[in-house]
């Protein structure tokens, strides 16, 4: 192992804080240590941590000095034995200035290219560490890479099943990553129905979206290392691209796990947006018409396909962070996320995935209307390199004999 | 400005200690602080700094513990101004281990995916202090799309003159990120000599390869990061895939200034192996037949687009680096080079561009034939994400119905 990987690894023990994990929904408790997928009740569950130990024993500038990216978080994190660490090279994500008083977290600098690599990093070496074996999960693309990659390391076996439109580029890095990959007649919520059915009769365990409890928790560190970028502070609004949301979710406990530790020096929590396409934008009308919980939607349609998530089991998760934030859900049409593409990539030199632009572009309508002041700090969320996304065709020739 | 990239900035003034720069084959002595492409005697320029008073002045370990990715390393950087520094979120890149005693330095991390963004970060800056307006350059593809999202977002104009088979998605992103892009019918030395011969016209500066003299300080800074990252010592064997060689020859200038700086806690240089491709391999035939020189080499064909280059005008400098080091030039097969690449996928997770492969599967042919030992340390070159090349297609089909 590199110097850099054992130290994030924390040697070979790792002190870890957790002490049960508890239903989503109802707060009921569960033991640590054993394999769960929903609650008994059918819900999320969340992992928790003793944060006054915790705030005892561990020095926060200690933590963000570590190498290892999202590994560094390891008292905050479930994994018990540094062996079980799956690393392949993880990085703090820059924030990268994309006009005034706003910055986008570029995670496509991740492996595998997004955000995925994080939640996925950390839900493999639980089942590493737990002893599960096969693995498999519906996946529009991403998600489905960084589960191949980080299997493929920790030596354990995946099946990523697809919808048929699948960007090419994602069923192709999944495969050679070693994953089975199997393209399907259908939207991801009926390939989860296939691949749950199959985990019942034993084939492997469901990997799903909020269907194992560990994702979450790599999620989160996307709130522990924008708050420590930005001083031990955060900005004043965040922009989230919201498919499944584990994404807020995970900041949202991030924040709240922050506080309780007391490492933040401004406990100001950002106002948290929840932005999806304008075809495919469930949890927009549940947020507008006050419900707990988003109806599936009808008819998905949206060139940004990470955030093409009909029916999130997470739904009131996200609903109650949006709603507790202060902050709002909001959509924006295919043409004007495409738009924000083009102008950051030709104007601010950076080349953002649709889910990324879809949240610049929601920031430009909020700054526009008011809702995002001029003096306000916001932070969107590219969460993959542009580059697995189709771009405008190049035509113009040059005649070198000319 | 973000906090982290100010701090990397170096404030308003950055302490800088270039006192001149020479002629890479004659030494003579040029201006710093003025324009200058080759040398008066047609060769690449080299710039030097007076490293006894930067030795004095500036500590390693709180260099290595600043932020901003190769931007930290100023004090051994040409830019003057604070305000110069063009910056889209440099990180350092990781190094991932891809087998016993072998590690990736996975460069695809950087903005634009890739290691050019080194040289053209500093170069582009270096024309933004210097008064420069317009830059082109003949391109086969990462080169292409780092200058166009670096000079996009300085302000400056840019223009990618690349071969017609150059990869679809390089010429997109490239335009994408504000470049004009011209798909000429040439290979990249054609385009060169196009862009040259406008350059004299004075339509614009010719920003190609080692043609001025901040592109190799940029790529320099990997074997400052490496250095740091081992501790401040070096790897026994680097291989790294050979086209214009500017990283090749930039790394070896680091680890003489790093000894000079008396930085190197173990002062033993690595064994430098320039790879190249069977189908296009002037430096290795160079090398075997002891010249100082390269000739073109005709026909040159080989899936690894960024080392097919059949003209460097650097050869002498990686011939040079290559004897000094006691290492060689070695070329490998298309085949073996995408079977590295699948192989790596599967068994590490980790997917490789075919430049980095090459490296690869060059260093699992020296293991096997002895030329490196099971106790060495290597370190192969994964000069991009590999995201950005072909990839086997996925067939297998899935019927949810059944």
């Amino acid at each position: 192992m590199h110097e850099a990987d054992h130290e994030a690894a924390g040697g070979s023990r790792r002190p870890n804080f957790v002490t049960h994990l508890e239903c989503g929904m109802t707060g009921a408790r569960l033991e640590a240590g054993r394999v769960h997928g929903l609650s008994p009740d059918g819900w999320p569950i969340l992992v928790r941590y003793d944060l006054q130990a915790a705030k005892a024993r561990v020095d926060r500038d200690a933590v963000w000095a570590r190498g290892g990216g999202f590994w560094k978080w390891r008292e905050l994190l479930p994994v018990r034995e540094a062996d079980n660490v799956v690393a392949l090279g993880e990085v703090d994500t820059p924030l990268v200035s994309v006009g005034p008083g706003v910055w986008a977290k570029d995670e496509g600098r991740l492996p595998t290219g997004s955000f995925k690599a994080r939640g996925l990093a950390v839900a493999v070496a639980m089942a590493k560490e737990l002893g599960l074996t096969r693995l498999a999960m519906p996946t529009n693309g991403n998600a489905g890479a960084a589960l191949s990659a980080y299997a493929a390391r920790a030596g354990l076996s995946a099946t990523a099943v697809c919808p048929d439109d699948t960007p090419e580029i994602n069923l192709r890095e999944t495969a050679l990553q070693g994953a089975e990959v199997l393209r399907a007649n259908g939207l991801i919520h009926q390939c989860g129905a296939w691949v749950k059915a199959r985990a019942e009769e034993g084939r492997w365990f469901d990997f799903s979206t909020l269907k194992e409890p560990y994702r979450i928790e790599g999620k989160k560190t996307m709130g522990l290392e924008l708050a420590a970028q930005w001083g031990w502070a955060l900005p004043d609004v965040i922009f989230y691209p919201t498919g499944g949301g584990t994404g807020l979710i995970g900041m949202w406990k991030a924040f709240a796990e922050l506080i309780e530790l007391g490492w933040l020096d401004d406990e100001s929590r950002p106002k948290m947006v929840a932005v999806q396409a304008e075809g495919c934008a469930p949890i927009v009308r549940a947020w507008k018409a006050g419900e707990r919980h988003a109806a599936e939607w009808k008819d998905a349609t949206t060139v940004a396909m990470g955030i093409r998530v009909p029916k999130a089991i997470g739904d009131f998760l996200i609903l109650d962070a949006v709603r507790e934030s202060g902050g709002w859900a909001q959509a924006v049409s295919d043409a004007a996320l495409l738009d924000a593409r083009a102008r950051c990539a030709a104007e601010s030199g950076l080349l953002l995935c649709p889910e990324g632009a879809a949240c610049l572009a929601a920031y430009e309508a909020c700054r526009a209307d008011g809702r995002v002041a001029a003096s306000d700090s916001a932070v969107v969320f590219n969460c993959a390199t542009g580059l697995k996304y189709p771009m405008p065709e190049v035509t113009t020739r040059l005649d070198l004999n000319s």
